[in-house]
């Protein structure tokens, strides 16, 4: 029997008709039984990082997102490409979870990222510029499959489903990888059986 | 007589000891009896970008901003750089002034960027970062001097005057060549006088 294994979807819009969250919904109902992907909400919620909030005036809703990811086996982020660059709310996200310093729930957690546009580009400036943030945070970030989803305004029913069957197949080898990655990472945790 | 020229400053950061808020002021301090420059404030209480507000919906705050930059001469932006790029706080702040779509008050904006940082490298990565952004906004963006701010927390005396020598040479070369920067924009702009 296969483990369970538990992900959370950051996506980097709230905008009501967001592409990059309807993305993530797709890719839940795309993963394997044993994987479960749950899209975080509320992270427009969160003050901007600031140092000054750290410790004993650390804000509820970062001490809850800390706990939640560090519960978490991995990771999947969609953002939208605003200005060539990730989401002012992407960033924010991460630098929260980035912290304390050393402490970070994000380090050596297993990363996969995807993103979506109306164009034909599909966010692959911001992924870039999202691989060297998530480099600085010492995460296990999915080199393979590179998924760019361009002209996602068309590529989904009305249920929400992904639609078009070469993103499609893209999305289930970024799961699979992401999982096979989360197992790996697993097996080489020192078990505290084993001593 | 020399034309007054005003600058607002962009901080990435609203920390209490903020070094980047700490550089622009100082920079105020540097600048030359024509040119002006505003810190401004408030820019975490902006919402994060959001689509959705756009139009009849837009808040207060961003109304007010893009008003204030659209009546300024150029703009300086310092930065922290938190995982390798700039703040949420800053992106934020950019992804706001650049719409409407075609229509943001930051094209064609004369745009000098710096940074400060208590470690040696002094946010070259995340400058490099926002350059690419700067670029999606189709600002004037100043190539020289570059401008990293290095072991920054020894470098302002009690009152908050920046004391390096060196580096106190460079950032009124920064001052300087911005002013000259929006100088030539204004001969460049054609006057409705002219025709």
């Amino acid at each position: 029997m296969q483990q369970r294994i538990r992900i959370l979807g950051i996506s980097g819009s709230t905008r009501s008709a967001s592409l990059n969250t309807k993305l993530l919904h797709a890719l839940s109902k795309l993963a394997p039984a044993n994987v479960e992907i749950e899209v975080l909400e509320g992270l427009e919620k969160l003050p901007f990082y600031n140092e000054d909030f750290e410790g004993e005036n650390l804000p509820p809703s970062v001490v809850e997102l800390r706990k939640k990811v560090s519960e978490a086996d991995g990771i999947i982020i969609s953002s939208p490409e605003y200005n060539y660059s990730f989401s002012a709310l992407t960033k924010n996200t991460i630098d929260w979870l980035s912290r304390p310093y050393a402490k970070g729930v994000l380090s050596d957690m297993p990363v996969a990222i995807t993103g979506a546009s109306p164009g034909v580009l599909g966010t692959v400036r911001s992924q870039n510029q999202l691989r060297q943030v998530l480099h600085a945070t010492n995460s296990k970030v999915l080199s393979r499959p590179e998924v760019y989803i361009g002209g996602a305004h068309a590529k989904f029913d009305t249920g929400g489903a992904f639609t078009e069957e070469a993103g499609r197949k893209m999305l289930i080898e970024l799961i699979d990888n992401l999982a096979t990655l989360i197992e790996q990472t697993r097996e080489n945790q020192p078990s505290e059986l084993a001593s």
